[in-house]
Order: structure tokens, then sequence, then C-alpha cells
């Protein structure tokens, strides 16, 4: 690889520590009217998204959804219960507001918009379809790397212009993409030095020989791109376009300072291989849920993140990231207008301060 | 107990059960865009309400977060960390709009009725107060009787006429009253014949000898009122008037065929109550989150319910039920606005078909 022509496209992610507003944060938190810690992993939230946006009265502004589409030429191996066909039928179902992401969208009042990084056949243009497609489709990574060089870093490129070209505080980051549980699963198998065992699951719907199928031929793309080690040769070899579309879009929102929510399986892996790259992306990302697809957990338990919904969901395309929504808004809230101790004459916790 | 000349305050709750509606909304879930089952617990919730309100286009309406208030005797023994004056304290706070409560109500839209079963000291009126009041807090149970009869039975009216008078088909359901998670340890181990050890914890915030001398009061107050058995009678030993409130606003809400929104620890003791007075009523209930509180997840498996959300909180009035409120939305949306595979032109699961 020769990394030096494009080391542009891979920004600088500062560590965000600032232990004044860190503890200023927690001070306000701990001094609302409950006891201490009682709002649990809602506090958490509250802290981190203070932290990320720089204030004690954070206010989540603008938020868009994100969705990351592309086609796997590895789908045709059988990796997936379904026909890639699907992916362009889901982005035009996403548009025409049918899909769960157009109906949760609508529900918060979040944009939605579709950035196509590499769907096989053409799309319809559309006012919410970005159309940044680098190729139509990856190439088969059980044959040849998924992407080359060129084709990964403008499919980064992309996504970080896709962060750049929408305005607010806040991205949430989902995929449409036929086969991509399968990429995910290498990248965390890859990444983690897992067995595929544990990295390949159902997907979509894949269960008894279908899915002893699709491991081994997970197993064999693992075993052609052996030497793919580091991140950005891990996601050209075995990635697919719309992964390295969030790569670059979870790049440029931590570089601005924005609320990353992050969906599922696919996109926690594209945050995988952005973390690899610049570890302090992760003080940006909210991870909205926990996959019922087993090797999330596992995913999650490596970056050494915390989910906050267990809601045994494996649709994808940024669902889970709309769902949780609303509790990071309220997270905001309980920091913003909730009163103190003092401000509503509450006496504090007698046993706690005695 | 002479409960027959009370027995017109605990009314049956039918079976829901209409395998037709049921089918009907399966069918429906499974023809969305989406693989078979891929929005998990979203889709159970979606399924429920559809079966609570009857209809395969569920649609919630003026959601009301009833929250009872009511003191307890029980509290001069010391199982608290907060002095009983905090009971009065936070109902002003939440009707002056300070509290968790006031503020996650405030971001959805949802009504917020403050129900006065029993609060010690008197409450200034206001419009969100429904001065429901049967005495100023609970008897000590350790020494006698929690509520008379008469009183229990008061307070299961009160909560019965505080659902009546709101409008909407959605109730969630919320406490305050210090002292109160040593209500819920009580009718907890006793209605589940569970060792006391399992069921008190450190409610608002009590441990080391403090929660060995809870748990030791705690002991005693079940020795105390071994004869209570039956479920109104372990309500008028240990329970509390807020308690009783909240089964009574369950059972009406059952019989109306509302939404009910369960909250933590203390509301589901109530829900449990009513659920064995009238099992019916569990059909009618979603409940919201499991509290930190380690005894919430015995008392759920021993409804056999499952929350939607595990966030460690642990602060009751109706916090987690007003933060779950937004999923119970997006079922709901997802059952009337999400396509169906043929509305949309997507290709269905081959794997699965074939």
């Amino acid at each position: 690889m020769q990394a030096a022509a494009f080391s542009d496209s891979i920004p600088s992610i500062a560590d965000l520590t600032d232990r004044t507003l860190s503890s200023a944060l927690q001070q306000l938190l701990d001094q609302k009217t409950k006891p201490l810690g009682a709002l649990g992993r809602l506090e958490n939230v509250a802290h981190q998204i203070g932290c990320i946006l720089g204030t004690t009265v954070p206010q989540l502004q603008q938020g868009h959804a994100l969705i990351f589409a592309g086609d796997h030429g590895l789908a045709r191996q059988g990796v997936s219960a379904y026909p890639s066909d699907v992916t362009w039928q889901m982005v035009a179902n996403m548009l025409s507001g049918g899909a769960a992401i157009s109906v949760l969208t609508r529900q918060h009042g979040l944009a939605l918009k579709l950035v196509d990084c590499g769907v096989a056949k053409p799309l319809p243009a559309h006012p919410d379809l970005v159309d940044a497609k680098v190729a139509q489709g990856t190439a088969d990574a059980s044959q040849q790397a998924a992407m080359t060089e060129a084709q990964m870093h403008a499919a980064i490129a992309a996504g970080r212009q896709a962060v750049r070209s929408v305005p607010g505080n806040a991205i949430l980051l989902g995929e449409m993409g036929i086969g991509n549980t399968s990429c995910a699963a290498l990248i965390l198998a890859r990444l983690s030095q897992r067995r595929i065992e544990e990295c390949a699951g159902a997907g979509t719907g894949v269960a008894g020989q279908a899915l002893q199928h699709k491991r081994q031929v997970l197993q064999a793309v693992l075993a052609r791109h052996a030497h793919a080690q580091a991140p950005l040769e891990v996601l050209a070899s075995m990635g697919g376009l719309e992964i390295a579309g969030m790569v670059g879009a979870t790049l440029q929102a931590a570089l601005e300072r924005r609320v990353i929510v992050v969906d599922g399986f696919v996109t926690s892996a594209a945050v995988m291989l952005a973390a690899k790259l610049q570890p302090h992306v992760l003080q940006r990302c909210v991870f909205s849920h926990q996959s019922h697809e087993q090797a999330h957990r596992l995913m999650l338990q490596d970056m050494g993140v915390h989910a906050l919904l267990q809601m045994d969901m494996r649709l994808g395309e940024g669902s889970g990231a709309a769902l949780a929504w609303p509790l990071l808004e309220s997270a905001c809230r309980i920091l913003r207008e909730m009163a103190s101790f003092e401000s509503a004459q509450v006496s504090g916790q007698s046993a706690a301060t005695s």
C-alpha cells in the first residue's frame, strides 16, 4: 500500500479530555434532584455529550441520519439470505418513506440522507440522495481485494464530504448493503484476532447449512488476505464502499466534534476501523444499541464501550440509532432543565452526607 | 378482613386474547420491509399495543403520567437514606417542573398528574395535583398494619378515579414516597416467598450497615405480618397508600384497555399485586425498564415479563416509563407507517422462502 499519497484523507483526531469541564458536568449531575447516580446510564450519556459539545448545557441540533449504501461482490458467494438487488430496492424504499429508518427519522424530526457509495444499479435522482458512487459495488473479496486503494480513499472522502455538507451537531450513522454483515465479521475477526465462528452469525437470516457455508467463505477470504493487517488494508481488502464511507464520516464528524450516534454491527465495524486509525473518535461515539447479532457484543467489548439499548434488533439502516435518539435528547434535557437540590429546596441524602 | 364490603373496588379484568387480531398483527409485521423479526423487541411491543388497543393500526393518544405519592410510617425505622420530608418536597418539585419526570414528560408532550394518596404534609393546590389524601402517611408497619382495610380501599378507589378522570388510551405509572422501596421488597418477599436478602437492596442509597439494618427491620415486619398472605392483606399490612393507588390505577386502566407503561421496582410491586388479583392486567402492561435495584429483575422474572430498557436507573417517579415512551410510539409507527415488501416492491428473503 502506498499510504503516503492518501495520508490527507485521515485527519488527526484530538483528545477531548477536559478535566475542568468533566468535573463541572459531574458536579451538575450530582446536584440534580435525585439520588447520586440514580439516572444511571442516562447520566453517562449526558456527561459524554457535554464533553463532546464542550458545554454544561448541551443541546442536540439538526440531527442528520446519514445512511451509506453499497453492494458487495462477495454476495455472489451466497453469504446473504437476500439478493443484491435488495440494496437498491431498500434505498428506494428509504427515500420514499417506507423503511424503518424513514419512519423513525420522521418521528423524531431528523433529516435523512442516503449516501450511495457503491450501489450496483443506478438510482434515480432524489433530493435526499447523495450520489457519491465510487464503483458499482465492490469486487468479490474471495477472489481479489474488495476495493483498490484509490476506491477506498474515494469512499472515505465521500463520507467526510457527506458530513461536511450537512449542518447540525449530531450525526446518526447507518448502512444498507446486502452482504455487509460478512464484511463486519471479517473486520472483527482480523482486527480482534478472533475466530470466524465467533464473528459470523445469521446476519439478516442465514442459518444451518447456509451459515456453515458463509463461515467457510469468510474463512477463505481471511486466508486470501492474510497479509492485510493494518486498518486501511483490512478495509480495502475485505470491507465495503459503504463501510469506507462510514469510516470517513466518523472521522469527519469526530474532527468537527459532532455527536456520532452509532447503529449496529456493520456501522460499529466502520467505527472500529476508524478508532484503530484515530482512537479518540470513540470519545465522540454514542453506541445506540447492541444487535441481536452476537458478534456485536464482542465488538463492543473489544472497543471497551457499552450500548444504550438491548432490543434484539438486527436490521441495520440506522434504525437502532434513530430509535435511541430521544434518549440522547433526554440526557441533554436532564442537564439543561432539571432542578438542583438547592434551587428546588429539596433535602439532600442524609446517609450519604453524614 | 371483611373483603365482601369492598368487593366492588376490584374489577374483573377480561382476557384480551383475540387470535384473529393477533395473527393479523403478526402477519403485518412479517410483511414489513425488513428481515423477519429484525426489529426484535420493538415488534413485540407493537404486537402487544395492537392487542391492547384492539387494532392493527395502533396510535397512542393523550398519554398521561400519573405519579402517586405517599409517606410511610416505616421510614421512622431508618430504612431510607432520605428524610420523609423529601416526599412532599419532590412532589412540589415535580409540580414546578424541575424533577426528572417533569423534564421527560415535557419532552414527550405527556400530561403529568400528581396524585396525593397520603403525603404527610399538606400540599398547596395546583392544577396538576389530585388531592386524594387518605391519611397523612401510613402507620409504621413494624408496629401495626400500615393501613386499615378502609384506608387501603379508599386509596385503590382514588387510583381508579385518577385514571377515569383523564382522557387518552395510555397511562404511565410512577410513584414518590420515601421508604417505599422497602414496601416493594416486602411485597416481593411475601408474594414470591423469597428471602428478604434477595428482595431488599440499596433503594435510593443505603449501603453497608444501613442496608443490614434495613433488612433486619424488614424481616421483623414480615414476621409481624406472617398471617398476611392474600394480595390485599399484604398490601394493607405492609404496603403504602401510593402503592394502593397504583393498584387501583392498574386495574382501572386495564379495565378500560389502556396501555399501561410501568416504571421501576415500586411501581412493578403494585402491578404484581394487581396481577395476583386479576392476572390479565399483565396483558396491558409494558414494562419500561429494569431497575438498578437488583430485586426488580427477580420481580419481573416472577411475573414472567421482560422490561424494554436496562439503563441502571433507580429513581422511580415514573422516569423510566417516560424515558421509554418514544419507543412505544416507534412501535406503533412501525405498524402504521412502514411499507410492506409488496407495496415497496422489495424482494423477499430467498433463504427463508425457498
